[in-house]
């Protein structure tokens, strides 16, 4: 039972931005940019980095709900998602993929466990200086979710086909659009930043 | 030096943000929401709370801003802000705000070490639904923040009197406001939780 009164058929982070619209659009507006806009990283590979910095901070519901649109965004690939939790360094995605994995399990740890050589490591692999930048960041802010959505105990449910269908959703319409579902228009409203 | 291309004459988040001012206008936002809106919680007492996640994180960029912000908040009281870093238990706050503490210093450590517990001894001290959640989500916040700042191993200059310079600045006028300075127009612009 989540530690303050949200609304109850609302899972994980949607029950608090339901809570607190407020702080939910920049949430949505901040997660839109990382992973949903127009990138030379592709969704499924950002999605990727924030399933897997999910499951290293052990929050199920959002290596759940990342996984699913991680899935849904790399032709319904659910065993490549499972294969990068268990042991991406042997898992069929990029080197270039694997040498960010590395920044951002270090970004897990603490901004300090980055260095230069791992950065070096990316670009040898030809990460730009955005791609190391948006890994960084995306992980650091799966850091802030993941707190978010277990620091106030959130209900989790154990139904793989809801993070499924939902995940193709967001996969095809984006954060913005579908948590319009459940947060006030205003709050819902398209931000400044695709004006 | 920064690990990836920044401007060299900013220091901290400011580099960062101005490097990639689609995801600075969500994270000022963000910031602007939790630390400088009105709240039942003062600007100061935010402020500590950001403060001394930033300090559990050993990110001193952080801690050093938003102890000048906490203090300029204060009446300019260092010291508070100093006691509070190295034992909040017995600084000169309110026991609601030490009771806001642990909870922040769960949420450091992993969402899942939040307690109903720890919940319920803010409860008793006074606090209401919104301070707890806020006060989960600066610290999840700030687990974002700390990691972003030294993972791309910004550039932090030893200049107390830069930060206590800036403090009051951004005390006074809020994040969105200041970061005009160093965004472009559009990513700086009010957001729309303003309109």
């Amino acid at each position: 039972m989540p530690y303050i009164h949200l609304p109850e058929d609302l899972p994980g982070i949607r029950g608090a931005m339901a809570f607190r619209p407020e702080t939910a659009k920049p949430l949505n507006d901040l997660v839109e940019v990382l992973l949903h806009q127009p990138h030379t990283l592709t969704a499924g590979e950002r999605e990727l980095i924030a399933t897997y910095v999910s499951y290293l901070n052990d929050c199920y519901y959002c290596q759940t709900i990342h996984g699913a649109i991680a899935a849904a965004s790399l032709h319904d690939d659910e065993e490549l998602v499972k294969r990068v939790k268990a042991d991406f360094r042997h898992a069929a995605i990029s080197e270039k993929l694997k040498a960010l994995l590395v920044i951002a399990s270090k970004v897990q740890k603490g901004g300090k466990h980055v260095t230069a050589e791992d950065v070096e490591a990316a670009r040898r692999e030809g990460a730009t200086d955005l791609e190391i930048h948006d890994t960084v960041l995306i992980a650091a802010a799966f850091c802030m979710y993941n707190r978010y959505v277990d620091g106030l105990g959130t209900w989790q449910p154990r139904d793989e086909a809801m993070y499924r269908e939902r995940g193709k959703r967001i996969a095809r319409d984006g954060y913005v659009t579908v948590s319009k579902e459940y947060l006030p228009v205003e709050a819902a409203a398209p931000s400044s930043f695709q004006d």
